[in-house]
């Protein structure tokens, strides 16, 4: 399998013409690292206010989006990299991912999990979930908009919901804040003062510029493949084999210990996706990439569900709260966890698929 | 679709040979009957003890088998019987197989919960659970064993187990009662006596005795296809809809409206299996009938796990219960729910290869 992705002449490469370099990576970094000036600069136009705006939190997942992408690619690049400043680079360019990434995780935790909920009511009238990123914060409590409909929601539906949304916007306040900050810190200004430079100049290793891209790319891929293999991919492709929820009312459900090969499998993929992208430019092979697109979703939405079914669980273990509101929240953590098992279902799919059109 | 089954060339028909008349009817009922008596006079023989033995819960089930069937054939075949016989004999037979019924109901109810409470625990430790039916009740609580296992149980998930032993062992312990005074009682007695007769004489209608089965089978079996058809099967067969669990939480729970439709045509289809009997003697088709009774299995579960969900919800409703008892709870009814999605996507399933195997 491995082999095959070196055949320059196979279009499943990703890449059709002269073998790729380092100078091909140079210009992928450069590209991204211009992008992450531009998202910073756009961030810094839009973002003004107390609260941002949708332009800020569109600035805030482009710097997330260029960000990851330069730290991906410094990881499977490394050895056609200045070691040096790779290994100072690294870590700060997943705080900065990390840092942004916060806010939008708690919103969009808190949008899954109140959706859920409506949908477990059987309401019809909730609206479409908004989402904002970093920056573009919603005032701190969205409590008014759930409220109205509360009206739609069992006493404990709705208690559940507003106990939610009482913990997850203290954390996404928070995790505004710490962005914010974080964006103003003098360790944030040298990181971008670092990207700057990237921009028009890689730090190539001596060796870097007649060294084919692809081998480390398929090291990437193989990083990946044999990751997957080690995933209970037979029991994920029988619908309802009810395997997410085992452990759901263990003690010990928060991190779920059986999402964490999934979770990491969701990076390798990320990292075989930019990996290809550096190799074969964005535009490279549309079809395969919408195949690793699809089950780099279902991923996401496996990490997603997860999380929330974690959150529902947290909040069920607030002191003090009435016993339909606990209910409530048990009913919806298994809800989160099937969601977890969907999503799985969704990945065996989409990776089958991928698999086929590859042998 | 109907009409096909009415070639007696067509093996799908269950029939070979001559048409069946209202002498193949009169034959499958004196069996039926006889049937009962045997099962009745084994029920007598070993369940004269408080709790029963494993003898008298086979017994029992043996009669309510035979007296679903006799009534299964009084409603399709009613026009080739005596009318008035039918009429006084159907909610007879139907409040037999009821009562019978409802013991074991119990019992298994109550293990699927705690089963499932261990499965959601991720205890290994739990024991194959074992079912007992009318007459051979365990003693009254079976508090002594899940006591054991409680260990691996998290104080909510042991909590939920104990409540639901208590609910319904209680309901089970009733229905026991209920069960013995119905076979001792004086109607009981009437209804033995009518059977007997049966055993030797079937009060066939004038008309009968040339009259063809098989129009009064198949009209059972279009009543059980047109209510199929009501079902939502597209839904059903695509797996993770999340259908089962809306309106989980919404207060109108008990039962549960969605699945009216679902338990309707479990009893349409075990009519149609039992019409198909009578026609074609049990040994007729086993293929078609292993089809059916794939089908009619996933309703069976259908049905056992909405009302293991209900008593879910019901217990949760139980004044002064802890918050963990009531997450417990909830995650035990979600997951009941999700085993009633997956029942009707198996339903879902074999009917489709049904469907396909008789076009």
């Amino acid at each position: 399998m491995a082999q095959q992705h070196l055949d320059p002449t196979d279009p499943r490469s990703g890449h059709v013409g002269p073998a790729p370099t380092g100078e091909a990576l140079a210009g992928y970094l450069r590209t991204q690292a211009t992008e992450f000036l531009r998202a910073l600069r756009l961030h810094r136009e839009t973002g003004a206010g107390a609260h941002g705006s949708e332009g800020s939190a569109e600035a805030a997942r482009a710097l997330r989006r260029s960000a990851r992408r330069v730290s991906a690619s410094l990881h499977t690049f490394q050895s056609l990299l200045d070691p040096d400043w790779c290994e100072a680079m690294r870590p700060e360019l997943a705080w900065v991912s990390g840092t942004l990434a916060m806010e939008h995780a708690y919103t969009a935790r808190l949008e899954r999990l109140l959706t859920a909920l409506h949908r477990l009511s059987g309401s019809t009238a909730f609206p479409a979930p908004t989402s904002a990123g970093v920056g573009a914060a919603a005032p701190p409590s969205k409590a008014g908009a759930p409220a109205q409909e509360r009206g739609n929601l069992t006493v404990g539906a709705a208690k559940a919901g507003a106990l939610l949304d009482r913990q997850l916007t203290l954390a996404r306040t928070r995790a505004h804040s710490t962005a914010l900050q974080a964006l103003g810190s003098s360790r944030f200004h040298a990181i971008a003062d670092k990207v700057a430079v990237l921009a028009s100049e890689v730090p190539l290793a001596r060796s870097a510029t007649g060294t084919d891209l692809r081998p480390l790319a398929t090291a990437a891929e193989d990083r990946l493949r044999d990751a997957v293999t080690t995933l209970p991919l037979v029991t994920a492709g029988s619908p309802y084999n009810a395997a997410a929820l085992i452990h759901g009312l263990s003690p010990d459900t928060v991190p779920h210990p059986q999402d964490a090969p999934w979770h990491q499998v969701r990076l390798l993929l990320r990292l075989h996706r930019y990996a290809r992208e550096a190799v074969s430019g964005p535009k490279g092979n549309a079809v395969v990439d919408l195949r690793l697109l699809s089950a780099g979703q279902a991923l996401n939405r496996h990490r997603d569900a997860s999380e929330a079914a974690a959150a529902a669980a947290q909040a069920a273990r607030t002191p003090r709260i009435a016993p339909a509101t606990a209910y409530a929240l048990g009913v919806l953590h298994a809800d989160q966890r099937h969601e977890v098992e969907a999503a799985r279902f969704a990945f065996q799919q989409a990776w089958q698929k991928e698999t086929v059109g590859a042998s």
